[in-house]
């Protein structure tokens, strides 16, 4: 069972706005089964909200529409639909006398253009709105049902979550949907697909999206099954082979980032961290810290945008940057050696590089040194990363995280 | 002029995700005076989008499509289009070179995969992707332009502004839209619309919105009128009484953050900077290093996490701590005077609290003191911020770049 869900209003069209109506309803359709395959904004527009609806029936098992309810000519769902649909519009005398008691609740007097509101589409069952005017209404149209719904959050959520889910659950089938998401770092989005792509393309359920970050490949299976049971079993199917393939470039099965993660190893083996930062300038520790509970294992660090403070904070030789360069292996390595010696930390880790746009030193933009130092020596690791400022730091970080990872795996 | 966007892809139809770029996409064209008609989201399924690119094509001057160029089976957008338009789609040889070139720089070598990027829809002109493998694609059907352009926002704006502007500059109407972007700092949105509402709202022309980030609200003014003056001169008739209302709280007519404000008076003063973060956790840093050239500024830091570390890195008294808490106006002056000494740095903002979701040392949740230091001595403000962790230090952050932008106004 797929479904579409059109979202109506002109503020939805500027450059500040996203609709946030479809997550909900999303998010509702998904737990029961029925995959959104589709969205449409439109402004508040007659005759294309006509035509989107038109060609939403034309294909899907659920229309839901939201936002153009309210009295004014600007809200056009009704008779859009009413048209889409070749249906007449009724006046309903009790919805009309509903939102007048409302207002008079309120101590109000109704306007007449709320009167509006009281127009349904012939055939269509009313859905009251315990909290706003706008009724919403449910057209069943050979198999297709219509859903006119109201735009603000908590009269959509009350409405749906009390009269439509009961209706949609008769309907829908009995599948379920599981998924998974494996998250790699350390490989780009085309090599991925290369290495899974035999595996995955040999099914279309479950159904697989690469999605690809900063360093950071997500693998997402979706299954969708009559039980719970043969999801689940389909999902480790598809996923075992998959996982085999990537090994220990996975970092997390449950979807959580690789600072969680780390953040857990920190934790089981009782050590703590510190960072070093000159390229990311806070970054890394930005995204450690961002983990409620880091306190147990960070301890702290060093922000070192200077050679000058390279050297008092850290501790790192001026002779060694004059020779070698503060973007270099051997900063890189005395800065993580500086930064785990002067807090004590089991583990250190250090970036310098240049994160652009202007090179530093005749490196390029995007060159970066990270140095790891622990209880067994430090490694430097040197990459080069494409891309503007946000991006190279971004990577850096979470090779930065890698890195860490891997040494607290040995 | 009327343009339509249709984003691509399943991740972008599912509950956690939403479609950015084509917020971005609808500000660069509002700014040619185009208006976007509709947004269409579509999953990686061709038959569905190649019906929505019929649809758009047959109804608006200009469609936009984002996403869906990468090279795995999933990306569709080549393909579609070219069932859509019922054209074919061509190898082109010196496309493949540019990506494997591009690879090769990186020191990688190019999946065979990515040769699908290679194909370009028949008739079309190739757009060349500065920062990413896949390039976009300008296609003329009759009296409409079809635009397919990357995914990834960097690669979108490069390609956007680079390649497209200019050529849909001369496409578009004579009538302009100007806008200014007013940036606040320290009032809440509710405070800001009351006050300002009065003058606003008795003008459709320019629209005005109102967005609320993290301590950070903007006013968006949106003119459209027939002449760059006239659009100006309606700016400033709404804008001149908006910005007397509110005086020193605004931070920025341009729309830049205030990392950026800060920087350049920080440039101007010829002055230098360095932080002491707790709460934050690098977070303050890494927006002050955002800002490209930010070196000529910031010298660095320290981030101390625990007391140990507020002891070593910055010389804070144990016995402060005893006494007053780690969470204290004391702490906080001591944290930043003791930053500016150890670093030399003209200024130093020192930032400690508790984040969240737990309370630390009985001070609730969301608790800041936030000190800034200078040559005249340290100012240490204190705040409760409410919200989640992420929000607590965004505010917090927000609130000490104010802080020192009101310092370097003094």
């Amino acid at each position: 069972l797929n479904a579409e869900i059109i979202a109506i209003g002109s503020e939805l069209l500027t450059p500040q706005r996203v609709d946030t109506d479809s997550l909900y309803l999303t998010d509702q359709l998904n737990s029961l089964g029925i995959e959104v395959t589709c969205k449409t904004i439109v402004g508040d527009d007659r005759e294309r909200l006509a035509a989107a609806v038109r060609l939403a029936v034309s294909r899907s098992a659920m229309v839901l529409l939201t936002g153009g309810l309210g009295p004014t000519e600007d809200d056009v769902t009704r008779d859009a639909v009413a048209q889409a649909l070749g249906r007449k519009l009724v006046y309903h005398q009790e919805v009309a006398d509903q939102i007048e008691q409302r207002f008079a609740r309120a101590g109000r007097r109704m306007a007449e253009i709320n009167k509006r509101q009281a127009f349904i589409v012939e055939g269509a069952s009313i859905l009251p709105n315990d909290r706003g005017t706008a009724p919403g209404q449910w057209i069943d149209e050979g198999d297709v049902s219509i859903l006119l719904l109201p735009g603000p959050p908590g009269e959509l959520k009350a409405m749906f979550e009390g009269q439509c889910l009961p209706r949609i659950q008769r309907k829908a089938p009995k599948q379920v949907i599981r998924a998974v998401c494996l998250r790699i770092a350390g490989m780009g989005e085309s090599d991925v697909d290369q290495l899974i792509a035999p595996v995955y393309t040999k099914y279309t359920n479950p159904a697989t999206t690469i999605l690809a970050g900063a360093g950071d490949i997500q693998v997402h299976l979706r299954a969708r099954c009559d039980t719970e049971e043969e999801a689940l079993a389909l999902l480790s199917e598809v996923g075992a082979p998959i996982e085999a393939l990537l090994g220990d470039r996975i970092y997390s099965r449950s979807g959580d980032p690789i600072e969680v993660l780390v953040g857990s190893m920190l934790r089981e083996s009782q050590s703590t961290l510190a960072v070093a930062e000159s390229m990311t300038g806070g970054e890394l520790a930005a995204r450690i810290t961002s983990v409620p509970g880091s306190s147990a294992y960070f301890v702290g660090g060093f922000l070192t945008y200077t050679n000058a403070m390279k050297a008092a904070l850290l501790g790192v030789d001026l002779e060694t940057m004059a020779e070698f360069g503060a973007v270099s292996k051997e900063t890189a390595d005395a800065m993580a050696s500086g930064a785990r010696k002067r807090t004590g930390a089991t583990y250190a880790i250090s970036i310098t590089g240049s994160a652009g746009p202007d090179s530093a030193e005749d490196q390029p933009a995007g060159t970066a040194y990270i140095g790891v130092a622990g209880p067994n020596g430090c490694d430097v690791t040197h990459r080069r990363f494409l891309g503007d400022r946000p991006h190279v730091r971004a990577f850096a970080a979470q090779l930065a995280l890698d890195l860490l990872r891997r040494r607290l795996r040995a």
